[in-house]
C-alpha cells in the first residue's frame, strides 16, 4: 500500500462466499418459459446493467450500450423477426431431428417484462484501440462479457434471462434502428423466475448432452493427429 | 415439481450471497503485474475449468478447449510473439500517446504460473446448430461466457487473470498447433495475488476513464439522430 496507494488487498473469498458465486455459475439458467410477468423493481434493474457495465474491455473501450425495450409493439415486432427466422432455421436441421427442433420454445420475448438489446459500438475508442490492435473483435467479446456479467448476477437477484439469436441481422437493426457501426451482440429476454431447469434445458428435452470436461483440456498445445 | 420432475425452485440468493457475486463482479481486474510465483492448487484449478465449461452455449454446443500451458519454453515464444506484436502496436498510436502506451505492462505471461488458452471450435456440433443458423458468431460469443465465469470464479478464488490479446493471429496459431478450424480466443494468465488496483489499471495508470453508465443506456430503440 505505501508503495502504490491504488493497490488494495486481494485474496481469496470466504468459503461462503465463493459457494455463492459457484452457485449463480452453476444454477444460471437459458430461460425460455419461466418467466413471471411481476415487474422487474427498477433497483434491481440498474444492479444488473451495473455488473454488465463492470464488465472487462479491451482497452478500457466500453463499447456497450444497454436497449431497454418494454414497449409492446416493439416486442411484438421482434417476436415476428424471430418466428420468420426460426421457420428458416427449422427448415435446416436434418429431418429426423425437425420435430423435435419445432417442439423447442426458444424465446419469451412476450412473456418477459423487460427484453434488453446489448450493443456493440464498433468506432468508440476512435480508429486504434489499446489491445485490439492484432484482433478487430476484441470489442465484440468485451461487450459478450457484460452481457455474462449480467446473467449470473441475474441468478443472484431471481431474474431469469434467455439468450435469443435466431434473427436475421438486418430485422433487429431496422427495428432498433441501429447505426451501421452497432452491432446487436445480444438480445435478452429478462423476467422473475420462481423455478428454473436443474440442468440446461436443451439436455432436459433431450437435444444434447454436457460433454466431459476431461475432453476439452490439452496440455501445453493442440494435440498433434493420432496423439 | 409434479407437471415438470427437472423444474427446480430458483429464487433470488440470500443477501449475503447476492452481495458475494457482486464482489467478484466489482473487484475483478485484469491482471498484468501482482502475479506471485506460488503455484495454483489442482483442485482450484479444476473449479476454475468447471466454472468456465457451465458457461452458457448457443445449442449447447460447448465449442470450447481449454489449453493449459505451464511450459516455460511455450510460454517464452508466446511472450516473444506478443513483443512482436505489441512493438507494431505502440506505431500505431499518435506520437502524444506513445510514450505512455509503451511505459503500460500490458501482460504476465512468464511471471504467471499457468496460462490458458481458450479455443472455439467452430465446427464443433456440426454444420447446423441450434440457435447458430443466423449469426454464425455466436459460438465465439459462448466462448467468452467460459473466459468471464472462469474470470469471476478466479477472483472469487483469489486468482488473478489477465487477458492478452495483442498477437498476430497466425503466431500463436503457429506456437499452440491449432487446426485451421480452431479460434484462439483468449490467451489468458493465471496466477495467485494479494493485491489488485482498486480500479481497472488503465484508469488508475491515466489511460483512459469508466464512463457514465446513464449515457449508455436507452428505451425501445437506438435514439434518432438529433435525439
Amino acid at each position: 500500500m505505501t508503495q502504490s496507494p491504488v493497490l488494495a488487498p486481494a485474496g481469496p473469498f470466504s468459503t461462503p462466499e465463493r459457494e455463492a458465486v459457484y452457485r449463480a455459475i452453476h444454477s444460471r439458467r437459458d430461460v425460455r418459459s419461466q418467466f413471471l410477468p411481476d415487474p422487474i423493481e427498477s433497483g434491481v434493474l440498474d444492479r444488473l446493467l451495473l455488473a454488465a457495465h463492470h464488465a472487462p474491455s479491451v482497452g478500457l473501450m466500453q463499447p456497450w450500450n444497454f436497449i431497454l425495450i418494454r414497449n409492446a409493439a416493439v416486442k411484438a415486432e421482434v417476436r415476428a423477426a424471430f418466428t420468420r427466422a426460426n421457420d428458416e432455421a427449422a427448415a435446416m436441421f436434418p429431418e429426423e431431428r425437425r420435430a423435435l427442433y419445432s417442439s423447442l420454445k426458444l424465446q419469451g420475448i412476450e412473456q418477459a417484462p423487460i427484453n434488453l438489446c446489448i450493443t456493440c459500438d464498433r468506432s468508440r475508442g476512435g480508429p486504434v484501440v489499446l489491445g485490439r490492435t492484432h484482433n478487430r473483435d476484441t470489442d465484440l467479446y468485451s461487450t459478450v462479457c457484460a452481457v455474462q456479467n449480467l446473467w449470473l448476477a441475474a441468478r443472484a437477484e431471481g431474474i431469469g434471462v434467455g439468450w435469443v439469436s435466431i434473427f436475421r441481422d438486418s430485422d433487429l437493426r431496422q427495428i432498433l434502428g441501429l447505426p451501421e457501426h452497432v452491432v446487436p451482440v445480444a438480445y435478452l429476454c429478462l423476467g422473475k423466475v420462481s423455478e428454473l431447469y436443474d440442468e440446461p434445458e436443451l439436455q432436459a428435452k433431450g437435444w444434447a448432452r454436457r460433454r466431459a470436461l476431461e475432453d476439452l483440456v490439452f496440455e501445453d498445445r493442440w494435440p498433434a493427429p493420432g496423439d
